[in-house]
């Protein structure tokens, strides 16, 4: 038994390092609209002050402030009306005392203004003449040019992943084509002698397959490329014709079912067979997901850039598939192809019971969530290995070091979103 | 001045009921691979028990669980091993007393077992006998017929979004295709004589048009299709010849700019310009956003069914113009077109510092997330109205009630997050 070999998580990440530190990652230029989900190549700094100019906040009249002092409804400031800013027209006039100048929301603001006075508060006499009775103090009105962003701020760093809460303020920035990293390409391999294609009926014994589509699912809203998708027999031979292939046409090779230490463990030896350095780990300690195993292969042929493509069988049942890809597939994606270490998001909620501690293991417990009188609660949904409810009703999940003693009903945990990537 | 003719929300949501309530839905089947962030246009139900059979959970023999009760290390039962069940295969023999079938992980339960023991429990000592050390209870290492799901029983309801996690669940049921609504097409006209394209400098007084990208990229997450993009100078008779052809080519057409009080308000006029019953609602007492302009054009040449468009003029402020949108048509087009009313997701924190009430006005206010020592932290964004800072560090709002009289510092509230749809 290789119970006592297994790596945390951590070692895996610390064993893959080396081959994948060093490797450059490709770029491509993508229209905005569609920028959505990938991640910035480049740091993105503003091009120039924003706003470019002074710009007025209200529809008004822009004048000097200190006129307005001590004026009230009796006693208006009376001020001549010398003209008017356009909208998308640079202010021309220049106010002097005793002057204002109309100025629309979003407008120029002119020359010696130091405010704008909401047209609320200001009663036009005739074309020419204006009767302040408001008071305003200097600035008012007004957004100042670069009170938004500083010419050259950094507003993203490298690796950032677009949202669609970005895409506005990259338009403002004139980004109408954006520089994102590329999708890594990756193979999903389905292996089992009980796996059938999931538009057949499955006979007595059989199940379909769940995995190739979970698994996609995963990997294009990670940002990467489903490429090579297969459904394997239980055999040596396939599988090692199918893993070459695979890594001839993907960056990434995923492996599920067989991996599991019963009588058809083909996928280490096959890993081993594709090159150096072969399997690196056979066994995570991690529940659910402790048949994983993970392999490198470097590419001997090519000679300049170290290139190294990244093997992984994951666990067959559905559940267990899923947890592992996100704890060790995804966090390596979005590191080595995206520069993204940005921290996922997790909602606080009480726990409705207590939780074991994973006995020295990583331990992932998928919960549902519900709203309570303040904030949520988790509630874990226990379900035996295998069973696939958890994919329907986990909203999130839990997740607890392996030296945790556990979690006590009431406590307020972290839980990871099911769907934020 | 119309300021006290303005509608709440809810007013909104009620006027514009009479007219999509009748509304058939469009349906379309896509893969399921591309069924991500649509919404189903059925009630999914368990096509049959899930799982079909009782399985195995785990690599052991089959057998009855009296035959092991009060085994110990030193007097095991011995039993007689009579075959194995395939992965894949119908399990063919019959588990009688003192007999026992091997089952792998996932295979199918024979007949007359109850129960399945862990191989780490048994000692096969040749090739038809077994010693088995360990007791186990009826149904241990089983996992059965129906667990998971009942035949017939829902899934899921009828405007469900479907997310990545559903899509293993989909493949488990067999659907390959979903049945799913059509994406409404939406068009969105930015207006103003200010505005330049994204790809141009601005010059002085110009801004680029941010609105017609953070729109889109909200329509699409959303589930929608953008159609028509257009940005037009401030021009009656360009935004009613544009209006009338996007009325044409789109389900939704969408304004933003030229709805506020100011001198070029033609939005509502040339709104009445469609049909009946044109503008509905002239300003919504919303914070941001209340320039909001609501209209309908019923489709007075469609004989069967009832057919009407939504018109809304949003604000030319790009954060006013997108809260607008969440607040007014997200919610119709998630209801009218997706049948889809799920509540939206929120996550506590505590606010960093008071906020005021919106006097009589339903308040969003941009926050920024922080995690704290417990949970998270949110700290309103203060920006003057125009600015796009809000844009790229509000993390989710903050929505209070029209009588709110505000939080206080410390308080837990709900925050919706800004992507989450």
């Amino acid at each position: 038994m290789n119970l006592l070999k297994v790596d945390t998580i951590e070692q895996v990440k610390e064993k893959l390092h080396p081959y994948f530190s060093g490797m450059s990652r490709t770029t491509e230029e993508v229209p905005l609209f569609e920028a959505v989900g990938r991640y910035l190549a480049e740091d993105l700094m503003a091009p120039s002050d924003i706003p470019e100019t002074d710009r007025s906040v209200v529809d008004g009249y822009a004048l000097k402030a200190s006129e307005t002092f001590g004026v009230s409804e009796s006693s208006p400031a009376l001020l001549e009306l010398i003209g008017e800013v356009e909208m998308g027209k640079a202010a021309i006039h220049l106010v002097e005392p005793g002057k204002a100048v109309y100025v629309p929301t979003g407008g120029m603001v002119p020359g010696g203004a130091d405010s704008v006075v909401m047209i609320e508060y200001v009663e036009k006499m005739d074309e020419h003449n204006l009767a302040v009775y408001g008071s305003v103090a200097p600035g008012a009105g007004i957004m100042r040019k670069g009170d938004d962003f500083r010419k050259d701020q950094v507003l993203y760093r490298q690796g950032h992943r677009i949202s669609n809460r970005d895409v506005g303020l990259l338009a403002a920035m004139g980004h109408a084509f954006v520089t994102v990293f590329s999708r890594p390409v990756v193979a999903i391999i389905s292996t089992g002698d009980e796996v059938v294609s999931i538009m057949e009926e499955p006979g007595p014994g059989q199940v379909r397959d769940i995995n190739s589509y979970s698994l996609a699912a995963l990997v294009t809203s990670l940002g990467g490329k489903v490429g090579t998708v297969a459904l394997l027999r239980d055999s040596r031979e396939d599988l090692r014709n199918m893993v070459q292939e695979a890594l001839r046409r993907n960056h990434i090779v995923l492996i599920s079912g067989g991996s599991s230490a019963g009588f058809k463990d083909y996928t280490a030896a096959v890993i081993n067979e594709m090159g150096s350095p072969g399997v690196l780990t056979h066994g995570i300690a991690m529940k659910p997901g402790k048949p994983t195993i993970v392999g490198v292969i470097k590419d001997e042929h090519c000679c300049c850039h170290e290139r190294a493509s990244l093997i992984v069988g994951l666990p067959g049942h559905p559940m267990a598939a899923v947890i592992s890809f996100r704890a060790v597939v995804e966090d390596f994606i979005r590191k080595y192809y995206f520069c993204n270490e940005e921290e996922p998001m997790t909602i606080p909620a009480r726990m409705t019971e207590n939780i074991h501690g994973g006995e020295g293991r990583e331990t992932f417990t998928m919960v549902r969530l519900r709203k309570a009188e303040e904030g949520w609660e988790a509630e874990p949904i226990h379900a035996k290995s295998g069973s696939i409810s958890q994919l329907r009703y986990g909203d999130g999940f839990l997740r607890m070091p392996a030296l945790s003693e556990g979690v006590t009903k009431g406590q307020l945990v972290e839980i990871r979103l099911w769907n934020e990537v």
